[in-house]
Protein backbone atom coordinates (compact mmCIF):
# COMPACT_ATOMS: atom_id res chain seq x y z
CA UNK A 1 0.00 0.00 0.00
CA UNK A 2 1.45 3.52 -0.78
CA UNK A 3 -0.41 6.10 1.03
CA UNK A 4 -1.08 9.18 -0.08
CA UNK A 5 -0.80 12.88 2.44
CA UNK A 6 -2.63 15.78 1.48
CA UNK A 7 -1.49 18.45 3.57
CA UNK A 8 -0.02 22.05 3.35
CA UNK A 9 3.48 22.14 2.04
CA UNK A 10 4.67 24.77 4.10
CA UNK A 11 4.28 24.13 7.75
CA UNK A 12 4.03 21.09 10.05
CA UNK A 13 0.73 21.78 11.74
CA UNK A 14 -2.01 19.17 11.98
CA UNK A 15 -0.13 16.97 9.09
CA UNK A 16 3.07 16.34 11.25
CA UNK A 17 1.30 13.85 13.27
CA UNK A 18 0.73 12.08 10.80
CA UNK A 19 3.90 12.05 9.23
CA UNK A 20 5.67 11.17 12.43
CA UNK A 21 3.70 8.33 12.36
CA UNK A 22 4.75 7.12 9.04
CA UNK A 23 7.97 7.86 8.81
CA UNK A 24 8.67 5.63 11.94
CA UNK A 25 6.62 2.49 10.25
CA UNK A 26 8.58 3.32 7.53
CA UNK A 27 5.94 3.62 5.69
CA UNK A 28 5.58 3.57 1.95
CA UNK A 29 4.47 7.11 1.31
CA UNK A 30 4.25 10.49 -0.43
CA UNK A 31 3.67 13.83 0.97
CA UNK A 32 1.92 14.75 -2.22
CA UNK A 33 2.10 18.61 -2.09
CA UNK A 34 5.43 18.64 -1.60
CA UNK A 35 6.51 16.71 -4.88
CA UNK A 36 6.88 17.76 -8.10
CA UNK A 37 2.92 18.19 -9.07
CA UNK A 38 1.45 18.90 -5.89
CA UNK A 39 1.69 22.21 -4.68
CA UNK A 40 -1.31 23.38 -2.71
CA UNK A 41 -4.19 22.55 -5.33
CA UNK A 42 -3.62 19.15 -4.74
CA UNK A 43 -4.47 19.76 -1.35
CA UNK A 44 -7.74 21.99 -2.03
CA UNK A 45 -9.10 19.19 -4.39
CA UNK A 46 -10.07 17.25 -1.61
CA UNK A 47 -12.19 20.12 0.71
CA UNK A 48 -15.15 21.90 0.99
CA UNK A 49 -15.54 24.01 -2.24
CA UNK A 50 -14.15 21.11 -4.55
CA UNK A 51 -16.21 18.66 -6.63
CA UNK A 52 -15.77 15.75 -4.27
CA UNK A 53 -19.19 14.05 -3.23
CA UNK A 54 -17.60 14.10 0.33
CA UNK A 55 -15.79 16.80 0.69
CA UNK A 56 -13.27 16.92 3.59
CA UNK A 57 -13.45 20.27 5.97
CA UNK A 58 -9.92 20.77 6.09
CA UNK A 59 -6.59 18.87 5.78
CA UNK A 60 -4.69 16.31 6.76
CA UNK A 61 -6.75 14.15 4.35
CA UNK A 62 -4.63 10.47 3.97
CA UNK A 63 -5.96 8.60 1.07
CA UNK A 64 -5.55 5.19 1.00
CA UNK A 65 -6.69 2.96 -1.85
CA UNK A 66 -9.91 4.10 -1.83
CA UNK A 67 -10.41 4.83 1.16
CA UNK A 68 -10.21 8.66 2.40
CA UNK A 69 -9.65 9.69 5.58
CA UNK A 70 -9.64 12.94 7.40
CA UNK A 71 -8.51 14.56 10.66
CA UNK A 72 -5.33 14.03 11.81
CA UNK A 73 -6.65 11.78 14.60
CA UNK A 74 -8.88 9.96 12.44
CA UNK A 75 -5.96 9.42 10.15
CA UNK A 76 -3.41 8.06 12.77
CA UNK A 77 -6.49 5.93 14.08
CA UNK A 78 -6.57 4.22 10.62
CA UNK A 79 -3.47 3.85 10.72
CA UNK A 80 -2.52 2.89 13.97
CA UNK A 81 -2.82 -0.92 13.95
CA UNK A 82 -1.54 -0.76 10.03
CA UNK A 83 1.79 0.65 10.89
CA UNK A 84 1.48 -1.54 14.15
CA UNK A 85 1.86 2.01 15.90
CA UNK A 86 -1.86 1.19 18.32
CA UNK A 87 -2.96 -1.88 20.71
CA UNK A 88 -4.38 -4.51 18.88
CA UNK A 89 -7.99 -4.91 21.11
CA UNK A 90 -10.96 -2.68 20.50
CA UNK A 91 -10.90 -0.98 24.39
CA UNK A 92 -6.98 -0.03 23.52
CA UNK A 93 -7.39 1.28 20.28
CA UNK A 94 -10.16 3.50 22.01
CA UNK A 95 -7.99 3.85 24.85
CA UNK A 96 -5.42 5.58 22.40
CA UNK A 97 -7.85 7.31 20.15
CA UNK A 98 -9.02 9.20 22.97
CA UNK A 99 -5.48 10.43 24.24
CA UNK A 100 -4.99 11.75 20.66
CA UNK A 101 -8.61 13.70 21.10
CA UNK A 102 -6.96 15.27 24.26
CA UNK A 103 -4.07 16.27 22.28
CA UNK A 104 -6.14 17.33 19.33
CA UNK A 105 -7.58 20.02 22.15
CA UNK A 106 -4.78 20.60 23.35
CA UNK A 107 -3.13 21.66 20.37
CA UNK A 108 -6.38 23.67 19.18
CA UNK A 109 -5.43 25.71 22.67
CA UNK A 110 -1.79 26.48 21.42
CA UNK A 111 -2.85 27.57 18.25
CA UNK A 112 -5.30 29.72 20.13
CA UNK A 113 -1.97 31.89 22.32
CA UNK A 114 -1.51 33.78 18.93
CA UNK A 115 -5.09 33.77 17.33
CA UNK A 116 -7.88 34.25 19.73
CA UNK A 117 -10.01 35.95 18.78
CA UNK A 118 -10.47 35.02 14.72
CA UNK A 119 -8.42 33.11 12.40
CA UNK A 120 -9.20 35.11 9.64
CA UNK A 121 -7.39 38.23 11.54
CA UNK A 122 -3.32 38.76 11.35
CA UNK A 123 -1.96 38.23 15.23
CA UNK A 124 -0.45 41.78 15.16
CA UNK A 125 -4.48 42.88 15.44
CA UNK A 126 -5.11 40.70 18.34
CA UNK A 127 -1.79 41.01 19.99
CA UNK A 128 -3.18 42.31 23.25
CA UNK A 129 -5.79 39.06 23.53
CA UNK A 130 -2.94 37.08 22.66
CA UNK A 131 -0.72 37.85 25.30
CA UNK A 132 -3.94 37.66 28.03
CA UNK A 133 -4.64 34.06 26.30
CA UNK A 134 -1.05 32.84 26.71
CA UNK A 135 -0.97 34.22 29.83
CA UNK A 136 -3.40 31.60 31.41
CA UNK A 137 -2.43 29.04 28.90
CA UNK A 138 0.33 28.86 30.54
CA UNK A 139 -0.49 29.41 33.85
CA UNK A 140 -3.22 26.71 33.94
CA UNK A 141 -3.79 24.93 30.46
CA UNK A 142 -0.47 23.81 29.68
CA UNK A 143 0.47 22.56 32.88
CA UNK A 144 -2.96 20.92 33.07
CA UNK A 145 -2.62 19.04 29.83
CA UNK A 146 1.02 18.08 30.35
CA UNK A 147 0.35 16.88 33.54
CA UNK A 148 -2.25 14.61 32.60
CA UNK A 149 -0.06 13.19 30.17
CA UNK A 150 2.80 12.82 32.55
CA UNK A 151 0.22 11.19 34.86
CA UNK A 152 -0.68 8.31 32.19
CA UNK A 153 2.41 7.68 31.63
CA UNK A 154 3.45 7.59 35.20
CA UNK A 155 0.15 4.80 35.92
CA UNK A 156 1.22 3.12 32.85
CA UNK A 157 4.95 2.08 34.11
CA UNK A 158 6.85 5.66 32.46
CA UNK A 159 7.76 4.19 29.59
CA UNK A 160 5.05 4.74 27.15
CA UNK A 161 1.53 6.31 27.05
CA UNK A 162 0.06 3.27 25.76
CA UNK A 163 1.04 -0.36 26.45
CA UNK A 164 4.33 -2.15 26.67
CA UNK A 165 5.57 -0.54 23.24
CA UNK A 166 5.30 2.56 21.14
CA UNK A 167 2.37 4.17 19.60
CA UNK A 168 1.15 6.80 17.58
CA UNK A 169 0.47 9.23 20.88
CA UNK A 170 4.29 8.74 22.08
CA UNK A 171 5.67 10.44 18.61
CA UNK A 172 2.45 12.88 19.20
CA UNK A 173 3.41 14.11 22.69
CA UNK A 174 7.42 13.94 21.35
CA UNK A 175 5.82 16.42 18.63
CA UNK A 176 4.09 18.77 21.38
CA UNK A 177 6.85 18.77 23.90
CA UNK A 178 9.12 20.10 21.16
CA UNK A 179 6.91 22.18 19.48
CA UNK A 180 6.00 23.59 22.96
CA UNK A 181 10.12 24.29 23.48
CA UNK A 182 9.64 25.75 20.35
CA UNK A 183 7.12 28.69 21.33
CA UNK A 184 7.65 29.05 24.96
CA UNK A 185 11.15 28.35 25.37
CA UNK A 186 11.25 30.03 28.46
CA UNK A 187 7.91 28.90 29.87
CA UNK A 188 9.17 25.27 29.10
CA UNK A 189 12.51 25.51 31.27
CA UNK A 190 10.57 25.63 34.39
CA UNK A 191 7.31 23.58 32.96
CA UNK A 192 9.44 20.67 31.94
CA UNK A 193 10.50 19.83 35.44
CA UNK A 194 7.13 18.48 36.71
CA UNK A 195 7.22 16.05 33.46
CA UNK A 196 10.45 14.40 33.70
CA UNK A 197 8.95 11.34 32.15
CA UNK A 198 7.55 13.41 28.87
CA UNK A 199 10.91 15.03 28.61
CA UNK A 200 12.64 11.21 28.81
CA UNK A 201 10.22 9.81 26.17
CA UNK A 202 10.61 12.98 24.14
CA UNK A 203 14.13 12.28 23.99
CA UNK A 204 13.76 8.48 23.58
CA UNK A 205 11.59 9.08 20.51
CA UNK A 206 13.89 11.68 19.23
CA UNK A 207 16.66 9.08 19.22
CA UNK A 208 14.37 6.23 17.58
CA UNK A 209 16.85 6.15 14.12
CA UNK A 210 13.85 6.55 12.04
CA UNK A 211 12.50 9.14 13.72
CA UNK A 212 16.12 10.82 14.26
CA UNK A 213 16.69 10.08 9.99
CA UNK A 214 13.65 11.90 9.52
CA UNK A 215 14.32 14.83 11.82
CA UNK A 216 17.71 15.38 9.75
CA UNK A 217 16.17 14.91 6.29
CA UNK A 218 14.83 17.66 4.18
CA UNK A 219 11.11 16.08 4.21
CA UNK A 220 11.05 17.79 8.05
CA UNK A 221 9.65 21.01 7.56
CA UNK A 222 11.33 23.50 10.28
CA UNK A 223 8.88 25.39 12.86
CA UNK A 224 7.73 28.24 11.87
CA UNK A 225 5.25 31.54 12.28
CA UNK A 226 2.88 29.76 9.39
CA UNK A 227 2.13 27.06 12.60
CA UNK A 228 0.32 26.43 15.24
CA UNK A 229 3.38 26.32 17.55
CA UNK A 230 5.02 29.80 16.68
CA UNK A 231 7.66 31.81 18.59
CA UNK A 232 6.39 35.10 19.07
CA UNK A 233 8.31 35.94 22.05
CA UNK A 234 6.62 38.64 23.32
CA UNK A 235 3.93 36.09 23.99
CA UNK A 236 5.42 34.47 27.19
CA UNK A 237 6.93 37.66 28.95
CA UNK B 1 -26.06 -4.27 27.60
CA UNK B 2 -26.60 -1.88 30.00
CA UNK B 3 -24.27 1.34 29.31
CA UNK B 4 -23.61 3.88 32.06
CA UNK B 5 -22.97 7.34 31.02
CA UNK B 6 -20.99 10.03 32.74
CA UNK B 7 -21.72 13.32 32.41
CA UNK B 8 -22.10 16.79 34.50
CA UNK B 9 -25.77 16.73 35.57
CA UNK B 10 -26.91 20.01 35.04
CA UNK B 11 -26.07 20.86 31.64
CA UNK B 12 -26.47 19.47 27.94
CA UNK B 13 -22.70 19.89 27.03
CA UNK B 14 -21.24 17.81 25.02
CA UNK B 15 -22.83 14.88 26.94
CA UNK B 16 -25.89 15.81 25.30
CA UNK B 17 -24.55 14.35 21.66
CA UNK B 18 -24.25 10.63 23.75
CA UNK B 19 -27.78 10.66 24.92
CA UNK B 20 -28.91 12.11 22.06
CA UNK B 21 -27.90 8.85 20.19
CA UNK B 22 -28.65 6.35 23.27
CA UNK B 23 -32.41 7.77 22.90
CA UNK B 24 -32.93 7.57 19.23
CA UNK B 25 -31.93 4.01 19.87
CA UNK B 26 -33.82 2.95 22.77
CA UNK B 27 -30.91 1.65 24.20
CA UNK B 28 -30.79 0.81 27.84
CA UNK B 29 -28.43 3.30 29.71
CA UNK B 30 -27.93 5.16 32.85
CA UNK B 31 -27.02 9.00 33.33
CA UNK B 32 -25.47 7.78 36.39
CA UNK B 33 -24.34 11.76 37.62
CA UNK B 34 -28.59 12.32 37.30
CA UNK B 35 -29.44 9.54 39.22
CA UNK B 36 -30.15 8.81 43.04
CA UNK B 37 -26.45 7.99 43.81
CA UNK B 38 -25.07 9.98 41.34
CA UNK B 39 -23.98 13.89 41.76
CA UNK B 40 -20.69 15.30 40.45
CA UNK B 41 -18.92 12.83 42.08
CA UNK B 42 -19.75 10.03 40.33
CA UNK B 43 -17.94 11.69 37.11
CA UNK B 44 -15.11 12.76 38.71
CA UNK B 45 -13.88 9.10 39.94
CA UNK B 46 -13.06 8.45 36.20
CA UNK B 47 -10.98 11.47 34.98
CA UNK B 48 -7.72 13.43 36.05
CA UNK B 49 -6.89 13.58 39.74
CA UNK B 50 -9.01 9.69 39.93
CA UNK B 51 -7.47 6.90 41.16
CA UNK B 52 -7.86 5.28 37.74
CA UNK B 53 -5.23 3.37 36.02
CA UNK B 54 -6.37 5.04 33.02
CA UNK B 55 -8.12 8.30 33.92
CA UNK B 56 -10.10 10.10 31.43
CA UNK B 57 -9.32 14.05 30.50
CA UNK B 58 -12.53 14.83 31.03
CA UNK B 59 -16.50 13.84 30.82
CA UNK B 60 -18.16 12.93 29.10
CA UNK B 61 -17.19 9.18 29.57
CA UNK B 62 -19.16 6.22 28.93
CA UNK B 63 -18.96 2.62 30.01
CA UNK B 64 -20.03 -0.65 28.35
CA UNK B 65 -19.24 -3.81 30.48
CA UNK B 66 -14.97 -3.33 30.93
CA UNK B 67 -15.11 -1.01 27.69
CA UNK B 68 -14.51 2.82 28.96
CA UNK B 69 -14.28 5.36 26.29
CA UNK B 70 -13.92 8.86 26.45
CA UNK B 71 -14.88 12.16 24.09
CA UNK B 72 -18.15 12.75 22.56
CA UNK B 73 -16.79 11.95 19.21
CA UNK B 74 -15.36 8.67 19.99
CA UNK B 75 -18.23 7.60 22.65
CA UNK B 76 -20.34 8.05 19.04
CA UNK B 77 -17.93 6.40 17.34
CA UNK B 78 -17.72 3.23 19.62
CA UNK B 79 -21.93 3.42 19.85
CA UNK B 80 -22.49 4.09 15.78
CA UNK B 81 -22.94 0.23 14.73
CA UNK B 82 -23.73 -1.35 18.31
CA UNK B 83 -27.02 1.19 17.97
CA UNK B 84 -27.55 0.97 14.15
CA UNK B 85 -26.67 4.61 14.03
CA UNK B 86 -23.19 4.44 11.40
CA UNK B 87 -22.35 2.91 8.53
CA UNK B 88 -21.17 -0.73 8.45
CA UNK B 89 -18.19 -0.57 6.11
CA UNK B 90 -14.78 0.98 7.58
CA UNK B 91 -14.77 3.69 5.09
CA UNK B 92 -18.30 4.81 6.11
CA UNK B 93 -17.16 4.51 9.76
CA UNK B 94 -14.09 6.62 9.28
CA UNK B 95 -16.28 9.36 6.91
CA UNK B 96 -19.22 9.89 9.52
CA UNK B 97 -16.35 9.89 12.54
CA UNK B 98 -14.62 12.29 10.32
CA UNK B 99 -17.57 14.53 10.16
CA UNK B 100 -18.14 13.90 14.10
CA UNK B 101 -14.89 15.49 14.45
CA UNK B 102 -15.35 18.24 12.43
CA UNK B 103 -18.10 19.32 14.71
CA UNK B 104 -15.70 18.82 17.72
CA UNK B 105 -14.06 21.43 16.37
CA UNK B 106 -17.34 23.72 15.62
CA UNK B 107 -18.95 23.37 19.17
CA UNK B 108 -15.46 23.98 20.80
CA UNK B 109 -15.55 27.91 18.55
CA UNK B 110 -18.76 27.96 19.99
CA UNK B 111 -17.59 27.89 23.36
CA UNK B 112 -15.54 30.04 22.79
CA UNK B 113 -17.69 32.91 21.77
CA UNK B 114 -18.43 33.54 25.88
CA UNK B 115 -14.86 32.16 26.70
CA UNK B 116 -12.44 33.23 24.19
CA UNK B 117 -9.65 34.08 26.62
CA UNK B 118 -10.02 31.54 29.27
CA UNK B 119 -12.18 28.84 30.51
CA UNK B 120 -10.77 29.79 34.22
CA UNK B 121 -12.25 33.25 33.74
CA UNK B 122 -15.72 34.48 34.06
CA UNK B 123 -17.83 35.02 31.48
CA UNK B 124 -17.81 39.10 32.68
CA UNK B 125 -14.03 39.45 32.59
CA UNK B 126 -13.80 38.59 28.79
CA UNK B 127 -17.15 40.13 27.60
CA UNK B 128 -15.37 42.67 25.64
CA UNK B 129 -13.17 40.00 23.31
CA UNK B 130 -16.21 37.59 23.36
CA UNK B 131 -18.27 40.46 21.35
CA UNK B 132 -15.37 40.63 19.09
CA UNK B 133 -14.80 36.66 18.99
CA UNK B 134 -18.56 35.98 18.49
CA UNK B 135 -18.62 38.93 15.51
CA UNK B 136 -15.87 37.04 14.05
CA UNK B 137 -17.81 33.61 14.17
CA UNK B 138 -21.07 34.55 12.86
CA UNK B 139 -19.71 36.33 10.03
CA UNK B 140 -17.17 33.95 8.88
CA UNK B 141 -17.27 30.59 11.20
CA UNK B 142 -20.63 29.79 11.99
CA UNK B 143 -21.48 30.43 8.04
CA UNK B 144 -18.64 27.96 7.03
CA UNK B 145 -19.26 25.25 9.36
CA UNK B 146 -22.86 25.12 8.62
CA UNK B 147 -22.60 25.71 5.01
CA UNK B 148 -19.82 22.91 4.73
CA UNK B 149 -22.83 20.75 6.57
CA UNK B 150 -24.92 21.79 4.08
CA UNK B 151 -23.06 21.04 1.12
CA UNK B 152 -22.08 17.90 2.45
CA UNK B 153 -26.58 16.94 3.06
CA UNK B 154 -26.77 18.24 -0.63
CA UNK B 155 -24.61 15.86 -2.50
CA UNK B 156 -25.82 13.28 -0.31
CA UNK B 157 -29.48 13.57 -1.66
CA UNK B 158 -30.23 15.74 0.84
CA UNK B 159 -32.38 13.76 3.25
CA UNK B 160 -28.80 12.12 5.56
CA UNK B 161 -25.47 13.67 5.73
CA UNK B 162 -24.49 9.58 5.36
CA UNK B 163 -26.07 6.93 3.51
CA UNK B 164 -29.42 6.27 3.17
CA UNK B 165 -30.60 6.17 6.67
CA UNK B 166 -30.70 8.26 10.07
CA UNK B 167 -26.68 8.21 11.90
CA UNK B 168 -25.40 9.73 14.69
CA UNK B 169 -24.35 12.75 12.90
CA UNK B 170 -27.92 13.71 11.96
CA UNK B 171 -28.85 13.87 15.21
CA UNK B 172 -25.48 16.34 16.11
CA UNK B 173 -26.71 18.14 13.80
CA UNK B 174 -30.26 18.67 14.94
CA UNK B 175 -28.72 19.22 18.40
CA UNK B 176 -26.32 22.01 16.58
CA UNK B 177 -28.75 23.92 14.74
CA UNK B 178 -30.69 24.02 17.63
CA UNK B 179 -28.20 25.17 20.14
CA UNK B 180 -27.22 28.06 17.99
CA UNK B 181 -30.96 29.16 17.89
CA UNK B 182 -30.71 29.24 21.54
CA UNK B 183 -27.73 31.11 21.13
CA UNK B 184 -27.94 33.39 18.35
CA UNK B 185 -31.29 33.82 17.53
CA UNK B 186 -31.19 36.93 15.71
CA UNK B 187 -28.06 35.88 13.94
CA UNK B 188 -29.43 32.36 13.04
CA UNK B 189 -32.83 33.97 11.27
CA UNK B 190 -30.31 34.85 8.55
CA UNK B 191 -28.08 32.27 8.97
CA UNK B 192 -30.90 29.29 8.49
CA UNK B 193 -31.77 31.04 4.98
CA UNK B 194 -28.75 29.23 3.33
CA UNK B 195 -28.77 26.26 5.12
CA UNK B 196 -32.45 25.04 4.00
CA UNK B 197 -31.56 21.25 3.73
CA UNK B 198 -29.75 21.32 7.59
CA UNK B 199 -33.25 22.76 8.84
CA UNK B 200 -35.39 20.29 7.07
CA UNK B 201 -33.00 17.32 8.59
CA UNK B 202 -33.31 19.60 12.50
CA UNK B 203 -37.44 19.46 11.78
CA UNK B 204 -37.29 16.28 10.84
CA UNK B 205 -35.39 14.57 13.68
CA UNK B 206 -36.98 16.67 16.29
CA UNK B 207 -40.30 14.36 15.26
CA UNK B 208 -38.92 10.83 15.05
CA UNK B 209 -40.66 9.32 18.49
CA UNK B 210 -38.54 8.40 20.44
CA UNK B 211 -36.59 11.72 20.18
CA UNK B 212 -39.87 13.93 20.26
CA UNK B 213 -40.93 12.08 23.71
CA UNK B 214 -37.33 12.62 24.55
CA UNK B 215 -37.37 16.38 24.37
CA UNK B 216 -40.52 16.10 26.04
CA UNK B 217 -39.43 14.12 29.55
CA UNK B 218 -37.35 15.48 32.42
CA UNK B 219 -34.31 13.62 30.94
CA UNK B 220 -33.97 16.45 28.62
CA UNK B 221 -31.96 19.57 30.66
CA UNK B 222 -33.09 22.93 29.24
CA UNK B 223 -30.09 24.79 27.65
CA UNK B 224 -28.80 26.93 30.12
CA UNK B 225 -25.57 29.42 30.68
CA UNK B 226 -23.65 26.60 31.96
CA UNK B 227 -23.62 24.97 28.78
CA UNK B 228 -21.74 25.38 25.43
CA UNK B 229 -24.61 27.35 23.82
CA UNK B 230 -25.27 30.18 25.67
CA UNK B 231 -27.79 33.36 25.01
CA UNK B 232 -26.25 36.33 26.09
CA UNK B 233 -28.42 38.84 23.53
CA UNK B 234 -25.59 41.30 23.88
CA UNK B 235 -23.03 39.27 22.29
CA UNK B 236 -25.16 39.00 18.43
CA UNK B 237 -25.74 42.78 18.78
Amino acid sequence: MRYELYYWPSIQGRGEFVRLALEEAGANYIDVARGDNGGRDSVSKWIYGSRQKTPHFAPPVLKAGNIVVSHAANILQFLGPRLKLAPKSEAGRLWVHGLQLTMTDFIKEVHDTHHPIATSLYYEDQKKEAKQYTKEFLKSRAPKYLGYFEEVLKKNGGKHLVGRSLTYVDLSLFQIVTGLRYAFPKAMKKLEKDIPLSVKLRDAVEKRPRIAAYLASPRRIDFNEGGIFRNYPELEE
